[in-house]
């Protein structure tokens, strides 16, 4: 790397993933932030006024004062863009800034199912990052990678080693998901003290399908959609983060439990993704006490950036049932986006 | 029935589904509360004394005076004892009841695996109980009667219309389970706050092999466990009362969705079960909103007793999604074994 | 009472307090609702349709049904109005009714500082009513009564014996507040897991102010504030219902705690308000224990009526502490502003 | 300091402060952990088998290892010891550790009303350490040095400033504690869910009376008792960590508001503890937002050994409000703990 940061902007960064990102990035060896965009409301104010922040960590002193600036690439002026962006916005306000020039590595899930955009998770399929170059058709000088849903996260990474190994035919899951995935206001307290709701809009489909997309094939610059079956259900519960995901797992070439055991913790990344600032270490923690993982004492593995998965165990139908841990605004949100830039950088030159 | 109530037993008295019993038989129209058992510590005093009351609505004001008795059957001196013991004291003193002549309604797993003991839900196998007539060969002059585990109680109420109508090849089970299954103390709160814990002691065991006693055949004296597989994955949530359980089903003969719907809705107990006192006014409530069945909302739903289906929907990988609610210390405990008296009685012409 | 039940409207119906007004007069013996009305985005639409019911009792079958109507005198029709608006609303909304000749019973603090405004608690004041006959100088042919602040409520309703047994100096009150008096969505839920926020708008001003109103003088058509001295600290916590209020007195006459006990659990309403149907039974409950009141178990005393008082005991630099619990929606709400109702049509004879 | 690392034990170092006195020494620059002690269930074990772990960050490698050694001073073997011990264990067991040699610095309430024990903040009253001097005549080779109950901590920070300013005559503390205060397993799930306990066992006594001592003058080897009162009143709430205190302070000399803050943002340690390992930088931080400070979000303000004041206000019957908080596990315990073993070694040259 060279000694000079490379200037980075942070889109939609007063919400509850773009206070994550400015978080994350504070002391980052390779980013250096340049701006911050916001909304209307907040454009033109401080950063430190108009962001009400949520993280037990204090906001770092040098975003407090910069200005809050509108999401347009030419006053963000950014070789490198991170996009915490509403899912809507991200739809018209990305494209600009790839047109521009610039990377944008979002967090949106507005392009995901693009056939030329690349859901990333750098331990999983670094490989799929070569899918970007057909963004060039689309007439950008940048382009848009993409992270996945923060659930699909700890899930994918889960699945890979499994994958490779014996094969996938089913999935079963069903996620306990935190608070602070729903971004903020997100869930009024009144709807989930003493409560789950069973339900949240367009997850489902989401857990599905973003999966199958990181764990298909790269051929002749398309994506072919790896072919087991997914159910997902997923829930809202009472925890501030960290997402929990119940798996039960049907294999092709069906093996003993201490086998996927060792598979799983074995499994390393990609070693052009290994060496990276942000890359879990591990990739994956298997935990063997009868009670682990718990959102509120595993999260934090690994900086947030590991996988931890415990309870694993046969299932009376498929092959092996286990619980699945990720943190969702980090490894599942900006974390992973900032992971993601670092393998750009690395694969690109970018500068 | 008689104008004069049965005076009952409630043993284990002093714990969480020992008050539940006092709750609800509190106005019972054909059971009357004529003594209360505890361990020794609490023996000797009176109820309202030893009791740390746990339930939202007041302690009733003749439990408060009674003492605590031994859990011995001359004293206890009832014709129909309500058991609210823990498994391990459970299966030495049941029998002392059942020996001694009386019925006991037990909310306790010790003897549901027994050949000659019924697993009761009246509105889902009341002729099971004729089962109990084999424990006469054990010498007993009364018997036991159990009802299931807390979770097992929705999953089998909601599984009942399914295998009536279609059959059922395999059920995936993901519990969300709240904090008053566990007894008081039960779970620590620094376990939960912020947190999901995703174990449960001996639960996954029980759902996986309870239901299919429940929905077996019952053929010259024996009964047949039901052949669906169950898979089941157990989880404490931070909610007071009412377990969530996310179902997926393969049907022996799939059917549209709507077809589910229907079969689920117009589900009516047994005949013989559906006047008793605290049978379910409806046995099941299926709600059409996107994001119920929740255990705030929706746990009180016909007293407790009845069974809410919500998020009915197809599956990815088999025939159908939902999510049931059951409320765990009535439906699920107490009230299910007081239901389960009833049907006794009413069968029995216990006096 | 007539055997015609008098037609009420409920303005604001859709909110928080407005569901807890329909769940309330469900079944009222003297009202009957003959309007509900709601804001902009709900009129024309069916109440089960718009209103995201948050209440763990059902919505009741007969307000499923109901149109929401605009806020307007005209079209509602009613003698008597529930009035659950913002205070901004009420502002405007309430005095048009009044105009109308419509008596309104208010839940907002639109007009609790108005000279001729009474704020009721019949526990308390009920003859502060009076003071409403000066509304006619207004022009007004019906007019508003408020009730106080929902921590207001039980802390005026405590401090009223000892007031009179012994007068009152001054008032340390901190308080712990419920999640629904901040109505909904409310307070996010991230702001309040694992979390307390020692902070609401406004609130401090009026408990240093509406209980010197309540237990002011009337006098010659006017009330003289109660001249002494509260100084209030609030907080919001993570519970669903039920205010707490820590609470240090310092007497005129100071007593012996046993006789503050004693004064506290004697009270009684004035005569007139005793046997209203709303009237609390009894108007405070005494708790001995070393931990009570405690919201969730408490705070459904006599029917969520009843001010519960508990850790009665001395101060090391006042007379006496104890702790106040008060059910916010119920008594501090809507119930509250219909036992208001009840007193205004036995008094004025409203038909 | 010596480039060696001092050798220290911890005693009842599986309990939940014993597990925060192992994480906060991991990597201590002067205190190297030698030996852990525990009760005799945990005796002989591993620490890393006996201790359910309740903290985010994971235990440390060194620790899961070492043997849980009983709690002797001989086996100990150790020139400091910092003492997790319940207090009646406390009683009977630092003792022995004082006379075999050790210096304790403990966290247990056993001695701090022994008029030769001081309480000790170093931020507050460091020269109370030479109340210890006097411990020899009870025949101690060693010495007991005691830090504060854990919501004394804050509330005395928060008005050492005050006094030396302005002088206190009166305060009122009304506190929201959290449930790690409370130990482990600690408060039942079902105690405080959707609840609120106005009750700790011997709090109100420790509160009203410890920061009398803290902050009282040591003439002539004895400590005089700080003349103010207070008044306490105290709660448990559904907090992980970070105790609140609700303060109202009359002054000996009133002052603006403004002057009131000024000297709480200026307050600076003593000389002799400023530059210690552990001293909060800075010791009190003055929130000037409307609603902070909050435990979530301010609770780990300078690693937790920081007080945070926030709310600053007038008073309508004292001269100020505010709210304090303190971070009850570190600063409040474990960190304030090993921050006077750092004044000792410093002050002693302990070796």
């Amino acid at each position: 790397m060279a000694a000079e940061r490379l200037r980075v902007a942070v889109l939609g960064a007063t919400g509850s993933v773009g206070q994550q990102f400015v978080a994350l990035l504070d002391g980052h060896p390779w980013f250096e932030v340049a701006s911050l965009t916001g909304s209307e409301r907040t454009t033109g104010s401080r950063y430190g006024e108009s962001c009400h922040w949520l993280l037990e960590t204090p906001m770092p002193a040098w975003a407090r004062e910069m200005p809050v600036l509108p999401s347009d690439p030419e006053t963000a002026g950014a070789a490198l863009a991170f996009s915490a962006l509403p899912a809507d916005q991200a739809r018209e306000i990305e494209p600009r800034f790839a047109q521009a020039g610039t990377w944008v590595c979002s967090n949106a899930s507005a392009f995901r199912r693009e056939p030329d955009v690349p859901i990333l998770l750098p331990e999983v399929n670094p490989q799929h990052l070569a899918l970007a170059a057909a963004q060039r058709q689309r007439g950008w000088k940048g382009g848009i990678i993409c992270n996945p849903n923060c659930t699909s996260t700890g899930l994918t990474v889960a699945l890979k080693p499994l994958q490779d190994a014996f094969g996938l035919r089913q999935v079963f899951a069903v996620s306990l998901q935190a608070l602070s995935g729903a971004g903020y206001p997100g869930v009024p307290s009144m709807d989930i003290l003493d409560n789950v709701i069973p339900y949240i809009a367009g997850e489902e489909d989401k857990l599905e399908w973003e999966p199958r997309k990181m764990l298909g094939q790269l051929d002749a610059g398309a994506i072919h959609l790896a072919e087991f079956g997914i159910s997902a259900q997923v829930n809202r519960v009472a925890v501030t983060a960290g997402h929990l995901v119940c798996l039960a797992v049907a294999l092709e070439k069906p093996a003993a439990i201490e086998r996927v055991a060792q598979v799983l913790q074995d499994y390393q990344s990609p070693e052009v993704s290994r060496a990276l600032p942000s890359a879990p270490q591990p990739v994956i923690v298997l935990r063997t006490e009868t009670d682990r993982p718990q959102p509120r004492l595993d999260r934090r593995t690994g900086n947030g950036m590991t996988t931890v998965v415990g309870r694993l165990r046969g299932d009376a139908i498929f092959d092996a049932k286990m619980v699945v841990l990720s943190h969702n605004t980090i490894r599942g949100a900006a974390g992973g986006a900032i992971f993601n830039a670092e393998l750009l950088v690395q694969q690109f030159g970018l500068s």
